[in-house]
């Protein structure tokens, strides 16, 4: 199965490489620069919008789409919900990072609304992870603490609200941890590699996310959330070894991704659980 | 003629040095950060803003401005046509880049409105060109197809739009490719170099545009675009000959374009069209 | 004297590092991600809001705040007064950068609102200082001259107005220059070191600033801001011995932070006023 899973992967590096995917986006400013230019390096083309008649043209125009609920303004209350539906009525892909979960009025009002227009994938922290989990009303919850951006919990934690949301969209879900672990709610598999260092910069969860709605445009949610956080984990363990601090890593990380063979890519270890 | 145009280069650039212009902008989200770092590397001085009476108080006091389109919030629907009608009472020189053109209508509402606050420089690709001359009506137009902000349409498919738009604004227009091409409305200039790796990062289309502001304070409108393109040309040629990928592009392009010397920046390969 | 400093300094290396601690920011989108990432380098959590009710949530739950003028929205208008406002009311240490005193009618409002909620540091250029003690009128002023976002006053000149500043405050101003000057209103430290080519990239102020921010959750305000002021320094200088221009420095920059030893960042020149 494994070697399957390997094959898809590999399959959906070169298509993204060949078809350069238009992706759109709505995402946070603190990473948005990093956001874009990760998603050019793995091969796609970014557009990033605020207004809801852009997001929502760019829904439909695109070939996936990517929402990062970080550095909310006024203007997404209409954006994201409306860019949403659009997706969820044209059947396009689309990525979910719910950043910032259970911070302010706006951000749970949005995520709420994002319930019945289904995101093929979600990504997040274990915290974010089980906290929407809970908002959603998707698991029997158990206690959820987030503090600011960052994870209380760890991913172990997380499997159960990660499971429950993949069936919900009935598509694919990435919990971030030191082991990756991504869900489509039937089969779980674990991602390892990446570096402590990935948490010292900003936006890498972020890029993630981001990185895996270029992928979704070319394969399934399950795969897809795959190739990302693989691509992720080898770019992030060799720009670790070859940086000397957090600012040569971030420029080291983009060459390693945009550098990376579709089979380095698919033999990064991973493995399913039995 | 063109060695007197590569001695304007060369005085453009160490007068830009020397009397550190200020430029204010309003730009993208996206990219405002290598914008702003890129005017500063060419020796300009950088401020952004997003606010109408903010705009208007720095198109009056700075040297040149930058108006680029991307990433629309509703607050540029008064901002921006404002800002132009300033810079235009003033006599200012600015820069447009009409980034997303196409995509909404607040965009093309204020695009509009910016045809009579006729820019100095336009800069853009071959598609956002051709584009922008079909919405001002300056060229019999002719199919143009933009997708997300990527181009659909070779420099050359460009020719008469940007012949058409230098002459309305009575300024330079810059269109953006493998070869660029720099025209007044009478002359054309094609400038070489750079590497198919700008193509590859976000921004690096606006922050020409950017730098072209800085130039168009100390030079005529011409020169200023063609000295930003031949000042990318050479640094993204030399930055793609050391770096190992698309993160360490963008360190090194800056090093490079803040290290180019004036008559490197002029001895750039450039010709005219005969 | 300067001993106890230097062991205070080091002291507050250490606990940031130790403790990790949460510092909520409202600031530009020009170098927002330069500042998180400046925040996460020395070993604080960042978290950036825009909205009124996420930015007075994050200011109860945060360690420290940091509010950034640049680059305004008018969103803005209710944010940044209501964070100060619950600031002070739970004695949450917060840093202010008036970056863009002067420009625009939002700007001034909400500076003046600003006065009595007092910031524990503020940290500007000389003219921006100057402005802000005018602005607030606890200086009999003097002439001040800003230019976008340069100073146009040395660090001197700025003196009075630092002073003034820091006994209305109850706290700590900082005041950047080529050496830069910390007071508490009583006691004035200078600090040695940085680099001319921190004038050449956006955002080193800002994230100075920043960093100020996540100092100041571990120690007083005084200490704070030297401990951030000598931490640029020693970064500063280091990277510009090791860069290659404007790119690079950015890179090195982060990784001289990023390694810098507590021991190393208390050693860093600084004297203290006779």
């Amino acid at each position: 199965m494994t070697t399957e899973i390997r094959e898809m992967i590999a399959k959906a590096v070169l298509d993204v490489r060949s078809t350069r995917p238009l992706i759109g986006s709505v995402t946070n400013a603190v990473s948005v620069n990093f956001v874009t230019n990760a998603q050019l390096a793995v091969g796609g083309s970014a557009a990033v919008v605020y207004l809801e008649d852009e997001s929502k043209l760019l829904a439909g125009m695109g070939d996936a789409f990517y929402v990062n609920m970080g550095t909310l303004l006024p203007v997404h209350g209409k954006t994201i919900p409306n860019t949403a539906k659009q997706l969820d009525l044209t059947g396009t892909p689309w990525v979910l990072d719910p950043v910032g979960i259970g911070i302010g009025s706006l951000r749970t009002k949005v995520l709420m609304k994002l319930k019945t227009f289904r995101p093929t994938v979600i990504r997040g922290n274990p915290s974010e992870i089980i906290a929407l989990a809970n908002l959603w009303g998707v698991t029997d919850g158990g206690e959820c603490k987030t503090r600011g951006v960052d994870t209380t919990e760890s991913v172990s934690d997380a499997k159960d609200a990660a499971v429950a949301l993949a069936k919900w969209i009935d598509g694919a879900v990435a919990v971030s941890g030191e082991t990756d672990m991504i869900t489509d709610g039937e089969m779980t598999i674990y991602s390892e590699g990446g570096s402590p260092m990935m948490e010292s910069i900003t936006g890498s969860g972020c890029s993630l996310g981001g990185v895996a709605a270029v992928y979704s445009a070319v394969t399934s949610p399950f795969i897809a959330a795959i190739t990302a956080t693989a691509a992720y984990n080898l770019a992030g363990r060799k720009a670790a070894a070859r940086s000397e601090g957090v600012g040569s890593f971030q420029s080291i990380f983009l060459d390693e991704l945009y550098n990376a063979s579709a089979e380095d890519i698919a033999n990064n270890p991973l493995r399913m659980e039995e």
